[in-house]
């Protein structure tokens, strides 16, 4: 069962630059920083705010670091923007096993690992009106780790 | 000051359709459809989850009422997809005014009325690394409303 907005996925082409404009404009402060090698970005997670079902939302800004990664590839085509957007849920597995039984791709046939962590799947933007969608189950334990 | 993700909004083609396909792959259901006639657009917004700051996150589907609005343009450009990312604060009039003093475009002088009552306005996405970015601050009293 999804029960919050987890995080919004942004990508941009320079990370440094992108966090310096969330931070002055709006006062965000970033959380959590990292590469995913296997995604091919280096992300930081701005903590927007805190969800009623003990998870919280953030801004998720990935940078690529190659350009032949899906982010990379994403931004080469479109330029900076809303990359994807991703719910969570205390059981990914169950829920992308759910989603995929109703005919919609699930991208990965087990979920990878992502930001802090957690747990994280993808469903073709194709089958869900055009927005790549995530699904993720955080981490046990979720604390900043800058 | 921003407080939490307010809603994500998505154009689409077809607003039945697409409330259809979030109700049976997700399970989310509708909270509130309204037609802004000076949005151009009919919409629906779905509650995800309530948020740390008393407010909630919200999917909002935008179906354009005609070609020539903003949300109709975008749509003939680029397709269904994510239109507009929006964080929600106390006093959107304060924050609109500190972020026009920061340099960013904030495209209307006054809030305009938006979902439910709330009072929004948006900044250029050019001047946001690529994101149509909403402020919204919500009406008094939000109770759902079919």
């Amino acid at each position: 069962m999804l029960t919050r907005i987890d995080h919004i996925g942004i990508a941009c082409h320079d990370l440094d630059t992108t966090v310096e404009f969330y931070r002055t404009t709006y006062g965000f402060e970033v959380f959590h920083t990292e590469v995913n090698e296997e995604q091919g970005v280096r992300e930081a997670m701005l903590k927007i705010n805190e969800t009623s079902d003990g998870g919280a939302s953030y801004l998720q800004l990935l940078e690529p670091t190659r350009e032949d990664s899906a982010v990379g590839k994403w931004l080469a085509k479109n330029g900076e923007g809303v990359h994807h957007i991703a719910f969570g849920t205390a059981d990914v597995d169950a829920d992308a096993a759910g989603i995929r039984d109703k005919g919609v791709r699930v991208l990965y046939d087990e979920p990878r690992i992502g930001s802090m962590g957690s747990r994280i799947t993808f469903l073709h933007p194709k089958d869900c009106h055009g927005v790549l969608t995530e699904l993720v189950t955080s981490a046990a334990v979720e604390s900043p780790e800058h």
